[in-house]
């Protein structure tokens, strides 16, 4: 964790990825950010990966760094701590983040009446208020239809096994929450914001050109399999098997390609056979299939080890293919030799790897990764120091089965 | 436009996507980013898509809402008036963001000479210090060999075609830059920050619970097609040949889907010969197969619109598979029917839609989405207004093409 943001303070009511990962990312930056859920876990408390005694490998991922209150807000007296919760004050306090229905008692409208300079930033599906999940929103904007080899349109779509969507949303709930802040300190207005999880995807389609190609050249992109639109780029299979991907996309980068596979004559023959110049990122492109027939020998000819020496003396860029499982175990930066990663013991389940943001603030020291809290385990302490009960009001709440602790 | 960060300066040397669209992000929240280019036009000014007359679609959708200013860094003064330019005064100013090699003038120890409270957001491409892309870290984060079907590790990996990395660090790295600022505003202290690509895929790696899966379960995940982990989702074609992606991930979902393909009782008699509880997500998870056999033949008898009119009925969560130009052409989400977006003049390419940023924020009104800049459009008023240079001495910098205008 860094304390970039220490004070600031987030109420979560969430579930899945997008919203829980927002709020994640506000507590790995020193917020302190309390979710809360319903006392046997909500929604997203049970979710795949589980480990064999079914916790949820998921769950604790997205939620490190947290406090957790646990509450039953189906009953009124849970909705109205909730509420004292998200409107409690503090010139740092006072932002409510979730994508939980903001209809009765959740309501904008309501919890403002509590606090007036109220940030409260919501995340639905899409702007019509219907459900939307990172996969239905994938196949709206065209991507799975890019994904392989063939005619757009024409061939099978694959989905993304990467929730991209969700993980760009939860920064973005971040940023909101952030600029947000930022406009309540120097003015001190509160706000509601909005962002619907559709609109990231379409709002991105724009921002690549996909947009505007469509619009101004009247095409369709096709699905290219391992090339990349635009410039050289191509996946290689060395002699041993192991496969690794290399791009020539700076000048730098497609000279050390050329030179390091000793192809410049063969690639000046194949430019001058297509009336290319493969100086152009276009053409390079335009020459692709010809140029990875060419490499490919190159690779196909030595193990991955010597491959990769001979690219990096030439300062070629490449990465591996690799698994997870692979990745965990063999690469250097999914290990604690990567400042970004802390070995740290979630409670109940064992020790992993666990990172921090990937942003590194140098005015502030790196402190111990948190892992995600159990169940209700802060809803003493909330109780007691966030809201001020007294000791036989908090016991009467957990008697009462209002609240619960894990 | 939303001008929640208005009187914020950021000066931005960059290129590609993730730096660019991080300072877009920050000019559609309102701040003043201004991007810095060589003459011609940096390394991504001419990168596909392309119009017919070479004009980058690319370039333009990544730059949306920023001032330009064109110098001649290679020359000692054009570095001088960069430096000036980074280091300007002003509470809110100061702020720098470059993807560029952050060394010799341009390097953190240099510039803070001018300005001990700078904020230097460096994106590097990996924690060496060594160049990567979206495409060299997405190998080695493990989800091409987790697109498709087959087992992970023994089938061809394929790439995505959305650079997500880039996506996602650029909203870090506004995030980056607003968390280091405020941290100024309230104690006085500029920083480095810095991120690393490779480091933002590597994190959510681990935000998402794979890094704990392989750690503590010891399993790798293969690659399930359009099926999602964990859960019940599919992809169903229509009569028409239409396809949709239906989830059944909230108990809601899952009974919606049910209900509407009047399945109850072959989903009943599937679950009692699997011995599985479909009210449970990893049950449907594991039944995926047979659950799509029993939903395949309702989709396959009625067309695309008669399906969807069902889904929306009994409030089941779908997505249409469509390409770009589909969307474009028919979705109204992607068009100026959704305040995300509105048409705009793009000088010297023509009108075409472009997205605000999909955070909306209700204190401030919307304004009218800004498109990219010429190169060197704003050279003459940045030279005079922001560093105050005088009419003779910004004449002597054209001439001497130290700058130059579009």
């Amino acid at each position: 964790m860094q304390n970039i943001l220490s004070g600031l303070r987030v109420v979560e009511g969430s579930a899945f990825v997008a919203a829980p990962s927002g709020g994640m990312t506000l507590a790995q930056l020193g917020a302190d950010v309390i979710r809360f859920d319903p006392i046997v876990g909500g929604i997203d408390y049970r979710r795949w990966p589980v480990t064999k005694d079914q916790k949820s490998l998921y769950w604790h991922s997205l939620n490190k760094g947290k406090r957790s209150i646990a509450v039953d807000f189906k009953r009124p007296e849970g909705q109205e701590l909730l509420t004292r919760l998200i409107a409690a004050p503090g010139e740092q306090a006072g932002m409510f983040l979730t994508n939980f229905p903001a209809k009765g008692w959740l309501s904008y409208e309501r919890l403002r009446q509590e606090r007036e300079d109220l940030i409260y930033l919501n995340l639905v599906g899409d702007r019509h208020g219907r459900g939307a999940l990172d996969y239905t929103v994938n196949c709206k904007v065209g991507f799975p239809s890019m994904t392989g080899v063939g005619h757009s349109g024409d061939i099978a779509p694959l989905n993304n096994p990467m929730p991209a969507w969700d993980v760009i949303t939860g920064q973005q709930i971040a940023l909101g929450l952030l600029a947000a802040e930022r406009h309540r300190a120097r003015t001190g207005e509160g706000q509601l914001v909005r962002i619907a999880l559709a609109d990231v995807a379409l709002a991105t389609l724009g921002n690549l050109g996909y947009v505007a190609e469509a619009m101004i050249n009247g095409t369709e992109r096709d699905a290219i399999g391992n090339n990349i639109y635009g410039t050289y780029g191509h996946d290689f299979q060395c002699k041993d098997g192991e496969r690794l991907m290399v791009v020539g996309v700076s000048p730098n980068q497609w000279r050390a390609l050329v030179q390091v596979t000793g192809t410049e004559n063969e690639i000046k023959a194949l430019q001058d056979r297509l009336g290319l110049d493969f100086r152009k990122e276009g053409d390079r492109y335009k020459g692709r299939d010809g140029i990875t027939e060419v490499f490919k020998p190159w690779f196909a000819d030595r193990n991955f080890s010597e491959v990769t020496a001979e690219l990096d003396k030439v300062g070629a860029c490449w990465g591996k293919y690799q698994t997870v499982k692979e990745a965990v175990e063999q690469d250097i930066d999914c290990s604690v030799d990567n400042p970004l990663f802390q070995m740290v013991e979630q409670p109940g389940i064992g020790k992993y790897l666990m990172p921090d943001h990937p942003l590194r603030f140098t005015s502030v020291e790196r402190e111990p990764v948190r892992p995600a809290p159990k169940l209700g385990e802060h809803t003493e302490e909330i109780l007691a120091d966030t809201l001020g009960l007294s000791a036989p009001e908090i016991a009467r709440l957990f008697d009462e089965k209002i609240v619960a602790s894990s």
